[in-house]
């Protein structure tokens, strides 16, 4: 690892979002691989990490994105900012905002010599009406403002790629759980009920989803952009798993699966079967490998919440 | 047309890039239908029209696209405005800031109230190698920069449409001549170098392009803009000709085949040799017909170059 050691000096890395559930798990990963880490954060207090400077910035402000980018004269950009409220992100006219942001960043981040861009996309870029998903086959058309602005970025990021030389990757991620993630979502609202002793209402959980542990989708991220991969990546696990199964391992692994009430909710409108991503890219190519299954993320979360609430 | 008159005072259309080669086209049929034209102008010093309100404004720089929205207070967009320099276009990076201006241009005409926008795209956003064209059939993978900007800018665009109510058309422009064109486009420059009596080098010319009279085409985006239509639509004549065969049509309606020199330039590297658009819907839908066969619209062209040049 010496060479790792001398290179460690020209490897700067701007984080965008590193406040955010994913962003936060980013950064112990790239400071344990030689990145010094620059990192923004909007709203939020950041925390303090060893290795990583904090940047204040709202992306959405004009000319942010050129003065964040001329004060961490990175060589790698980590782009995870953008509006992520649940119940509100997936027809927000503010993803629009975003689109035009992250455009603005790429921009600034290329023309001040910036290399390597890594973007976090989305499953939502894809049709769902294919159900397995695939970077290599399933037909980008999404019926989403959130995939559409996603998918939008997209196709601008790898026309700009192509056009300067800059190496990006795109790694579109896929449904997520773990420490950190917002109280009102699945996963953690589920855990939050029932160790608080309160009963917990879901849908009839049918539905098959791919679930990662944020670390490892933060894993893979990292591992994408501290690799000389390009184009578009699932960041999946390939593992079909109902929404059902998760919430009831959840019930057996708190002890208070009596508090369960799956079917109290109504499903939402459109909520299609089948969403599951391919994760042969990423396992095969880039030799990623999770490091939580479903058992162990699970009862990894739940005792990160039990500290936590 | 009474009813028109009657609406005449609540139809105003802000024009973008009203000065090249399309824009200045619909001008005149704007006013004709009875829209108030606000149109902007960048470098070139705009014509003197009647009914047409000039604003300069780069759309390029910081906050223009608010300025120009508020100073308009239009009920309609149509927005033309891109970099287009002949030869530069369908790699210059320039593209991405024409994708962030664009979305920032179409945020502030909707929040200020616009009601109805209509888009130019491009044959460029579709993979060629499908040879005929259509947006009810054929898969968007571009692999031009500029192709990817336009794709991109119309996914965005299309899903903030259905997530604001926005009323919106995307129109997908193909091949084009006509009066103003750049001099150093294929129709021009044949005309121009026969008119001068030069000699006229072309290639091979075998390659199929759906061409238009820019008349036709400017004529085609304002119907769309003065109807409901939403969504995308291929502005062409689904007319299969080779570029051989207009340059000779040139030759022969200037008197001066002689001069043509076919197969003396290189093809270009990629140059695929079938593009031609669908012009059902436009035709069928919204009951479109051209005003120019190709004769008709290249001895047009080449009268108003004999009384330009």
């Amino acid at each position: 690892m010496a060479m790792a050691a001398a290179d460690a000096a020209r490897r700067r890395v701007l984080v965008t979002g590193a406040t955010g559930f994913i962003g936060y798990h980013c950064l112990a990963p790239l400071v344990e691989r030689g990145f010094e880490v620059i990192a923004t954060h909007c709203s939020r207090e950041p925390p303090a990490l060893p290795g990583v400077t904090w940047l204040a910035a709202d992306l959405l402000e004009a000319g942010a994105a050129a003065r964040v980018v001329a004060a961490a004269r990175a060589t790698h950009l980590l782009h995870l900012a953008w509006y992520v409220e649940p119940g509100r992100m997936i027809a927000s006219p503010d993803n629009l905002r975003w689109v035009s942001a992250s455009l603005d960043l790429m921009r600034a981040f290329r023309e001040q010599g910036g290399e390597r861009c890594v973007v976090s996309g989305s499953c939502y870029e894809y049709d769902w009406r294919y159900g397995y998903l695939s970077a290599a086959l399933t037909p980008r058309t999404p019926d989403t403002f959130y995939g559409c602005a996603k998918n939008g970025l997209y196709e601008t990021f790898r026309g700009y790629c192509a056009a300067t030389g800059l190496a990006g990757a795109w790694g579109r991620v896929y449904f997520l759980y773990g420490p950190r993630e917002n109280p009102r979502r699945l996963v953690s609202s589920v855990i939050l009920a029932l160790l608080a002793g309160r009963e917990a209402p879901s849908s009839h959980g049918e539905q098959v989803r791919d679930y990662m542990h944020v670390q490892d989708v933060a894993d893979a991220l990292v591992a994408l952009l501290d690799s000389p991969a390009t184009g578009a990546w699932d960041i999946a696990s390939g593992r079909a798993v109902t929404i059902r199964h998760i919430v009831e391992r959840i019930g057996v692994l708190t002890g208070r699966a009596g508090l369960l009430r799956i079917g109290a909710l109504p499903a939402r409108a459109n909520d299609l079967p089948l969403v599951v991503g391919d994760p042969t890219a990423l396992q095969q190519q880039l030799g990623w490998r999770p490091q939580f299954d479903l058992d162990r993320g699970l009862a990894h979360t739940i005792d990160w919440w039990r500290s936590h609430s």
